[in-house]
């Protein structure tokens, strides 16, 4: 698939929206096509590389489990080719519960076609869940 | 202080002896002096800016709990004036036990003042400890 995101932003929707749609090329077209690549899911070990990120994201993408994740945009930082998104994942597992709240960074680089995705990482948030942060101006 | 980082890893050795010495101020001086710094250690809100930073170390650097914080080093990433690295950060606190994995991206930005942090994420690595990643090469 070739698609072409003409910000980071955009990019950061397909990401969201493969993920919502289950679809595992639109995922992979999301990403840089690069052994630089980097993916940090929960509690799962450190992906590199467009192999490794395709083999950590097919059990989810193909399989019987739906996602519904609810972002809130909490930071970002663009720095030349890079951008840097932190945002708030609130993710659902329809009949599993209250929705889990993680941190996400997402890290895009501009290359020849646009913006793709270099780096996502999760972490934790505390609990209780919160920010103390400024609000953004 | 006025501390120049000739390179990402400078700055991020600086890091981790700030850590080690329990100072502050070195602490702070391995930071970009902006709002956009972004701080998200284990099981705390995310941080956002050099005030909120400090207030977040201040804790852990003047107090009495010492940290011994080995580092290994899994991947890096240089694009531009931005450096990405990955590492896998081994925290002892004496008296407490074995050590705890976690890992840690360091993002470094290059300015007119060399190299400083402008977003450091920990993510707890997955239980068993365990990487799946190529070796560097």
């Amino acid at each position: 698939m070739s698609t072409s995101h003409p910000s980071p932003q955009d990019a950061e929707d397909a990401y969201y929206d493969a993920i919502d749609d289950q679809d595992l090329e639109a995922m992979m077209s999301v990403w840089e096509e690069s052994d630089e690549t980097l993916c940090l899911l929960p509690m799962m070990p450190a992906q590199r590389g467009t192999g490794a990120i395709r083999q950590c994201w097919e059990p989810f993408l193909q399989g019987d489990m739906k996602f519904d994740i609810e972002i809130k945009h909490l930071s970002w930082i663009e720095s030349g080719e890079i951008a840097i998104h932190l945002v708030e994942e609130r993710v659902k597992v329809p009949g599993q519960g209250e929705p889990q709240s993680v941190y996400a960074s997402n890290i895009f680089r501009k290359g020849s076609e646009g913006w793709r995705l270099l780096m996502h990482q999760n972490s934790p948030t505390p609990p209780p869940p919160g920010l103390q942060m400024p609000e953004m101006g």
